[in-house]
């Protein structure tokens, strides 16, 4: 029954909006000027305003049918507005390295910074509106689709980018005298060039994707907006107006998104039995003579592993997080001794850059994803933003609060997409924390690793442990699981990591035949 | 004569590193660790230092014979230094996009920022060793790779990148020992598994190879170091102390190189009869109804013939520079207006991102240059160098008076890659800027447009003039030559820039048959 489009949802506001675009309304030329000329104004005002406040990015999402103007009227936009700080982003087909990578990599890879605005043409939405311009749409697909949009535009608007999500419509006759207006005029021919012939025969089919992807994802917050696009005045005051009311939309890191049309999104990435901090055995220990016998062992495994053709098609993400000094940076080492050069990059994280700072946390990792056949090493990571970022309350509780679910799904695209993700923490207990810092103090080599900060992060060690395991309680998924490490003795941590990680790539290589 | 590859010329100092270094020196335990302990406490001191004055990057090439332990050495490199500032950069066969891109593209991509250090595996030297390697090696072709090595690394020298470049060697007694070593173990065997089996067949000519090249890019301050790698223990202390110097030298942006053994490039991009802001005719106007019937006539071409299938496998480098208020803004929305908004990219530089001001300032452009098939247009440009940065004395005498050349190649590395690079002067008078800037004043979509730093920059009309006349002496190329365009009527300007972009686009395609 589902399978059957008509029996798909419409909202009634969108079914509204469509039917009064499609009555291809006008405005009078003096009006329309007057309007225009004030709209212009008040859009460079706010540009301005938006800019200077720097606190959230404009992403202009563009759709709609095809052949009524979308084009010239982003140009439009860009001649009234400052087009310094207006970029237009256009995806076609996918190419490497985007294909290689998860489908929202190439939208992550171009986010707009803080204070400027992107117009996207080709947008995230593309592959819902082919599904649901099939004669039968499957519905389990469209729903997964439709959860990884709403996904990706809640995280966005709750960290810093405004969405605007425009729909260009007009009656299906207003479209036809528009083509053919096109095609008469040899100057205005090569605009229809592109544009497949067959559209003015598919009006019906993508009108209806367009009604149903529309009810499915609009939300109060990131709302689809309708713009009458058959008169060319009318279109253009209606996508000034669209745009000046995201510039001028304050951000909310703390709202929940409301979609009416919308199932709830299974728990794709389920947690699995909370772990804790607090069942941890300090008490393992390794001999020194047997941890220098099963590391080269270990070692060569994980080369000979990782050389494996059907390593290929994967790519591997290792998370090292742990109290100061609990040894991440040594683990990871023991690691990389075993790698050919060229197939990881290890990425320690610390404060970000301007670039970093401006767009949402998630960006810098996107951006450092690894490839297909590649390894990325984290010394600290996104975990960041529900530890030292709760801890130091660099923001609100209902942002870290939301941020549990904002990394469960990024980890789960990159899963979908071939990763193996393995989440250690490294525990060791304050009292060897001390010795270790008092150690680091008086080894020539180690002194220049310990600053105040580790002194002042020690002071909050309580603190820490709370948000640790409320992290362990809602990121350890059955996917991505943590693996809770020992590690008052470096010996044991050390070949347990290895372990771990040969343990896990024979799990997923044994899946692979 | 010069094709037999014993002509070719070889430095008596790299002959005779190389026939220490097949000494295959040994150091005694003692000495050695006590050596090594030393030099593992002023690298780890040197590396703060450098990452404090954050006034250069450091960036390690690793080359030399196979099979002789680069790869643990520079693991062990990471064990001594503080691995969260040294990356390891390793490149094998390119793969799109860097294969699309011109040869260097990759190595600017991942230049490391300023305090950090990168060590390069499959560095811009293999072109080169793979073509000496050959039996007779073209001798033009051996120049043309020196040259561009030559440019690059001086470029990079002069501009806070210092280059370091080991060459990892041993007899082909001890290369064999120590593969066979290697092999017999097999906790090691698959250190050896990557490797060419045939490696130690091909010695006499990777030496060879290696010395020839060697001897052409040996420059005082950019030294090739030799690292005798026979025995661990010297190999790990030759390695630190050649790092130790790198970390320890100070930059210098005026040095000029001196390469005994590699001739002088040819002069690859000829300056052309010299154009000069002087010979500027302001009076040129055209009638508003002429602009209006040419403009659209105009964008129908353009729009067309970027469109065509001769395109696909070239770019369009468009670069803007004028005075203020010289219409730059305008006469780049003319062009856009006939783009495909997925074709082509608007990019208005201003100032750097600190992710930008701690490399090279032509990083900044490397990052953005554009992919075949795409069109990028610069609003200002990489010119800001001997523009901006020398009148407001940002930048040394001697840095603006190299930059002529490094951009002049810098060029030359996108046209020889397939770009058309094409790049306009919008001059107008001082008088017409003056009545611009009251204008902008008034004009509420403009009065944002106008800034005190305007007003400043006006004060300084007659520096930037000679600076502008020094710069089109120096850049006007054949292949990338200026265009002055009189600007004090836009409809002129614009027109001309349309044209201009034209006809150079018709002849380009004329010579692709």
């Amino acid at each position: 029954m589902k399978n059957s489009p008509d029996s798909f949802p419409i909202s009634p506001h969108i079914a509204a909006s469509l039917e009064r675009a499609e009555a291809d309304p006008v405005i009078d030329e003096t009006t329309g000027l007057q309007q225009a000329q004030l709209l212009r104004l008040q859009l460079l005002k706010a540009q301005y305003a938006h800019l200077r406040r720097a606190n959230q990015a404009l992403l202009i999402v563009i759709a709609g049918i095809d052949g009524v103007g979308k084009g010239r009227c982003i140009n439009l936009l860009n001649e009234w507005m400052d087009a310094r700080y207006v970029h237009t982003l256009a995806f076609g087909e996918p190419e490497a390295p985007a294909s290689l990578m998860p489908p929202l990599w190439r939208y992550w890879q171009h986010m707009p910074a803080k204070g400027t605005t992107g117009i996207v043409f080709g947008s995230w939405y593309r592959p819902l509106f082919e599904l649901l311009k099939k004669k039968r749409p499957d519905w389990k697909q469209v729903e997964a689709v439709t959860h990884a949009i709403r996904d990706f535009e809640t995280t966005l608007s709750r960290n810093g980018v405004q969405v605007v999500k425009l729909w260009f419509h007009m009656s299906k006759q207003a479209q036809q005298a528009h083509i053919d207006g096109l095609l008469a005029n040899p100057e205005t021919a090569w605009q229809v060039e592109s544009l497949d012939f067959k559209v003015r025969k598919k009006f019906d089919r993508a009108r209806r994707a367009g009604a149903v992807a529309m009810s499915l994802t609009h939300e109060p917050r990131i709302p689809w907006q309708i713009v009458p696009s058959a008169h060319d005045l009318y279109r253009v005051i209606s996508t000034a107006q669209a745009v000046l009311k995201g510039l001028r939309k304050r951000p909310s890191s703390t709202w929940r998104p409301v979609y009416p049309f919308c199932s709830e999104p299974p728990v794709s990435l389920s947690c699995i039995s909370p772990v804790s901090l607090d069942g941890i055995d300090f008490s393992v220990k390794l001999k020194k003579a047997d941890y220098q016998n099963q590391l080269p062992v270990l070692q060569g495994r994980l080369a000979r592993m990782l050389r494996d053709t059907r390593f290929k098609n994967r790519s591997l993400v290792l998370v090292f997080e742990g109290q100061d000094a609990a040894g991440k940076g040594g683990a990871i080492r023991r690691i990389t001794a075993a790698l050919d050069a060229r197939q990881y990059r290890a990425i320690p994280i610390s404060a970000p850059t301007d670039e970093e700072r401006a767009r949402p946390y998630l960006w810098r990792f996107w951006r450092r994803l690894p490839k297909p056949g590649r390894i990325a090493i984290f010394d600290r990571s996104w975990y960041g933003r529900v530890l030292v970022e709760r801890v130091e309350s660099f923001i609100e509780p209902l942002q870290w609060e939301h941020a549990y679910d904002e990394i469960n799904q990024f980890e789960q695209q990159m899963i979908d997409n071939g990763a193996i993700v393995i989440k250690f923490w490294l525990a060791i207990t304050k009292e060897e924390q001390l010795e270790r810092f008092h150690a680091r103090r008086k080894s020539p080599f180690k002194s220049f690793k310990i600053t105040p900060e580790d002194w002042r992060n020690r002071r909050k060690w309580d603190a820490y442990w709370v948000a640790t395991n409320d992290m362990l309680g809602r990121t350890h998924t059955s996917l991505g699981p943590w693996h809770l490490v020992s590690a008052n003795d470096k010996h044991h941590a050390r070949i347990t990591v290895l372990e771990t990680v040969l343990a896990r790539l024979e799990t997923e290589f044994r899946g692979a035949g």
